[in-house]
């Protein structure tokens, strides 16, 4: 058996990768070609790459290491489960106590009678579950023609069949065929579409889609509406205050279920445990993952209301994976959640960094480069614009100025991902002030280098006419 | 926090359990008011109980524990990787060692040009991946409407609305509705479903079925035929030996994708590293999970042949999972993989400890309650029938019979499944000669106390007539 050192020159590793290992959302023959940068060890919000470099993680990986890398109290856990139940299925009458104590301690932190778990081992996975449970839930109640889920475009709920239609991301419906039985709303993305209206404004026209919908649908066939509190991966969109208030007076006039996808913004990630927290939403549900065992371990899950899971547990319920409460992603998952409660590192987002990170983030809407920054907690993002007091896009294919802007940040060492062209943060909850300030140091620079290359190209309209 | 002990009386854990834990394809509430069996640990295919029992685990978990529970050096490399680096993702033109290192090492143990890895986090993922590889592939070639998938009634590939539409099990289509583009043909199942044809007969008839489904839906509009080498979780149907090079000719012919679904033949299970080895199939796409980790970690993927992945690598695919190649999951693996290796375990099942348990579980097909036996390498099954002659079925509703005696099984301290009257086995691959003389004496005292039962019950036909 031939390892691989991974001490291995770059190269060499980058031609392997190339070889054999197939990228998620990535041009393959194009990344092979440029090769993939090689992230070796991390610790704290800092990543090293394989040839030495230090970069400060913006991201947390994927919206989900919260409580940073190289938490040894993880690895503990994990080994001490690996040695004395490594795996043992919760099907066929049977459980085990990694999943009881996880279960228990979900049940405390989640908002109102958030009771009951169903795991996964990921977001897309608990989000099928969802799409599942809302049909069954119906069914049993009696309507079994509530089939239809309301979700809204841009937004983003996962990558398997289900839970890519659930989304709203054209790109992804066009590969796979999405799945009938879903049907999708506009966002509440005041920068980009709301053209003459005021947020507050926008807010109840963009909430008030859901009862157009409900009622071109016909009520009594719409059994679900699923949102993110704030979406992630569609650009960081915090909605006017408006929004929430307005979605909660229309799913109780109708009595459908509202699915909150916790995915990103579970677990600290806006200053309070839940997103739904911070939005004043109440849910019937809610998906979970990422910042549930930071990232870990693979596990994911929906939390259900008395109600719901009641009427569940009145059937047999045909569905569960082999890894549904895995034992050793439950037992990092607990530890992680203990060190997030203790340390106080859900506390320290809501009073200490993340109002500084806030003031430091919104400064970035002065900016020559820089439309609107908005912040919450500590997932961000700032609107990359030509002329910000027309709110204007670039003429440019969309992304390409984001693009360009995220590869300056990925050459200062800095992680921050672009969706188009809007730049977005969600570094670990870890994240200290002075590493705040790097981030902020690292982004202007960044920032300054894409806006010198955009006015000497002529594409930006103030320095044109300026 | 208030975590509860381990070591808490098993009516305190079972509470908890109930009011807070979904347990998957469980009738809740009646679980509840029995009690979930909690299991606390294990070592090698032995599981102990909170009341301290001793459990024979004849299906390795869920099919997945192949290398046995309480290997150290597995729960070591978790550690180790959790440390260095415990997440990242590989989006963004970014990877990291684990993740290389597998995907070569599966790259060297999968046949023929299957050289490329996708990673998911479960079976499921996996086959929902396949889903978007198939139609992208051919979307890619120029061919989109070859957006049909066809399958086979009563498959299992996974609980995803993708993957459970991909299988064949009417109760999960009916909960969360299936989606549309997949046509199921039988499948073949001689013993239940061969009549009056000889096994070599019935096998063609079956396999000929996919080629009327192509002429029916339109050669033109089907992309691919997915398949378990042998089935599983249908009940451990080894098809006839004519079956397969049928379906071959069959793909061929027609020029569509074979996915041979990996998940449970995979990694030792059938006496091959690969399912499809030993029944002679050349996949386009293998699914693996499962034994990929020894159900240690979640992990799966899809394994691609070169004409594949060139395809989708010249495109951006839109499609990935968080967790997909995730660090820890992917050095677990490695672990498992070159312990399976090194210890020669898939080949002491080909050659030492798979006949000797053949030669001892074809012996039940004695045994009056049983009709036929069949067992390939480590996966094995005996239909419970009133009348072995005739290859009858039980009047009673359909499982009923199999459910007294996987009860009788588990009293017995022996796990081994039913599917309908059908009881299945798939121990860990370490299993001793003297575990298996343990598990076929438990198997036999189990048969023996439901056909005591089943006579007195008036239920055997040769007993009423006897």
């Amino acid at each position: 058996m031939s390892l691989i050192s991974p001490n291995a020159p770059t190269a060499e590793l980058q031609a392997l990768d190339a070889a054999h290992h197939m990228h998620p959302f990535t041009h393959g023959a194009d990344l092979a070609q440029k090769g993939a940068r090689v992230i070796t060890r991390a610790s704290g919000v800092w990543l090293t790459d394989s040839e030495g470099e230090r970069i400060l993680d913006g991201m947390a990986g994927l919206w989900c290491v919260n409580i940073g890398y190289g938490r040894k109290e993880l690895a503990a856990a994990a080994a001490r489960q690996m040695e004395e139940l490594p795996y043992y299925n919760t099907f066929f009458q049977t459980t085990h106590v990694p999943a009881i104590q996880l279960s228990a301690r979900l049940a405390e932190l989640a908002p109102g009678d958030l009771n009951h778990v169903f795991y996964a081992s990921s977001g897309s996975e608990a989000n099928d579950t969802n799409i599942r449970l809302v049909r069954t839930y119906w069914a049993e109640k009696g309507q079994p023609e509530r089939q239809t889920i309301i979700s809204r475009w841009n937004g983003y709920h996962g990558s398997s069949l289900g839970s890519m239609s659930l989304g709203g991301m054209k790109g992804m419906h066009a590969q796979g065929g999405a799945v009938p039985g879903i049907h999708h709303i506009d966002q509440p993305h005041w920068w980009a579409e709301g053209g003459d209206m005021s947020p507050e404004e926008f807010g109840l026209e963009r909430a008030r889609q859901l009862e157009q919908a409900i009622e071109e649908i016909g009520p009594e066939k719409v059994g679900a509406f699923i949102a993110e509190p704030i979406q992630g991966a569609g650009g960081v969109i915090v909605p006017p205050a408006t929004y929430w208030p307005e979605i909660q007076r229309i799913v109780k006039k109708y009595g459908i279920l509202l699915i909150a996808d916790e995915v990103i913004c579970g677990f600290g990630r806006t200053g309070n445990w839940f997103g739904s927290q911070t939005m004043g939403i109440t849910p019937d549900i809610m998906t979970i993952a990422k910042g549930l065992s930071s990232g870990y371990q693979p596990i994911g899950g929906s939390l259900l209301s008395d109600e719901v899971a009641n009427v569940i547990s009145g059937t047999e319920f045909n569905h569960g994976y082999t890894y549904s409460g895995h034992p050793v992603a439950c037992a990092v998952a607990l530890e992680n959640l203990r060190i997030l409660d203790e340390e106080g590192i859900v506390a320290r987002v809501a009073q200490e960094t993340g109002p500084y990170l806030r003031e430091k983030w919104q400064a970035l809407a002065d900016h020559p480069l820089v439309g609107e920054a908005q912040i919450e907690g500590f997932m961000g993002s700032i609107a990359l614009t030509p002329d910000k007091s027309a709110r204007a896009a670039f003429a440019s294919d969309a992304g390409t100025v984001g693009y360009i802007c995220r590869e300056r940040c990925f050459a200062n060492n800095l992680v921050m991902r672009h969706v188009g062209d809007r730049m977005i943060i969600s570094p670990p909850l870890v994240l200290s002030f002075d590493e705040i300030d790097t981030l902020i140091e690292r982004a202007v620079k960044s920032l300054d280098e894409c806006h010198a290359r955009l006015k000497a190209e002529g594409l930006m309209v103030a320095a044109s006419h300026g």
